[in-house]
């Protein structure tokens, strides 16, 4: 099949320099600032774009190493097929986040919730709109005890 | 910056030979059956996703069309920008569906909530992970009104 050669738009700023740095946690619990500077070509599509909350960015995770099929996720102890974990090492390193939209400045985005690194290239930005890309409810297979002690962590966090 | 070159991992099949024929619907109205056939050299990557019931798909708009920053979209009347959209014709035609993931047989994956022609490229699979990926009482600009259109026509022909 083809292959498909895709070119930033912008690039995405954001308080963490490497991987390490970088909170993971519900999005509703992440308040990190950054902000998406569109390339000034495609400033003209961000119009109609501050009536919505959230934003999903698609980028290049341009920091990303060889691929695995199996790994290891930082949330867990056990090797895990490499599409059922949102490692960043892929055979097409595209990521994928969700962030809360704050305020538009020209081409410029002002987002809360950010956690991907600081000058990654963006791809792409859709609106999210929860009857497309919601279900709540979903079962999450392994990530269920991740998440449930992600939780717990910012819950503790806070009273202390 | 750089150029990113991605090449398909599979292929999506679906009921939808061209865009008209194809639904647009909230996930939860969704019911289109379709089949994601990953390549046999990524089938070993495919392993826990067994226990997530929804995936996120990203695929090559491959029907694509040269974009246009301003764009009329199908649920509108008015133009809007290209961002503040779900259209395909974009810089970097990277479709984005959430799907329910029904039986795994191999390297093909049976799914549910289809919404993408039949013959698109799958560039990556991930897991959906409610925390990470939803927020249900997002603003939804624009698309208020034709989101609460959809949901009262699949409503009304459900009494018809």
């Amino acid at each position: 099949m083809e292959s498909l050669t895709l070119k930033p738009i912008g690039v995405i700023h954001s308080p963490f320099s490497d991987a390490k740095s970088m909170p993971i946690q519900p999005v509703s619990e992440n308040s990190a600032a950054g902000r998406v500077e569109v390339f000034p070509e495609f400033a003209e599509g961000l119009k109609d774009l501050e009536g919505f909350s959230h934003l999903l960015l698609l980028y290049h995770f341009h920091r990303s190493r060889p691929y695995s099929l199996s790994v290891t996720p930082f949330l867990d102890t056990e090797p895990r097929g490499l599409f059922a974990t949102r490692a960043p090492n892929r055979p097409n390193p595209i990521g994928l986040s969700l962030v809360r939209l704050v305020r538009i400045e020209g081409p410029r985005l002002h987002v809360e919730n950010i956690d991907v690194l600081d000058g990654t290239p963006l791809l792409d930005l859709k609106p999210h709109v929860p009857d497309f890309d919601c279900v709540p409810s979903a079962r999450i297979g392994w990530l269920e005890k991740a998440v449930a002690e992600m939780r717990k962590k910012v819950a503790d966090e806070r009273f202390t």
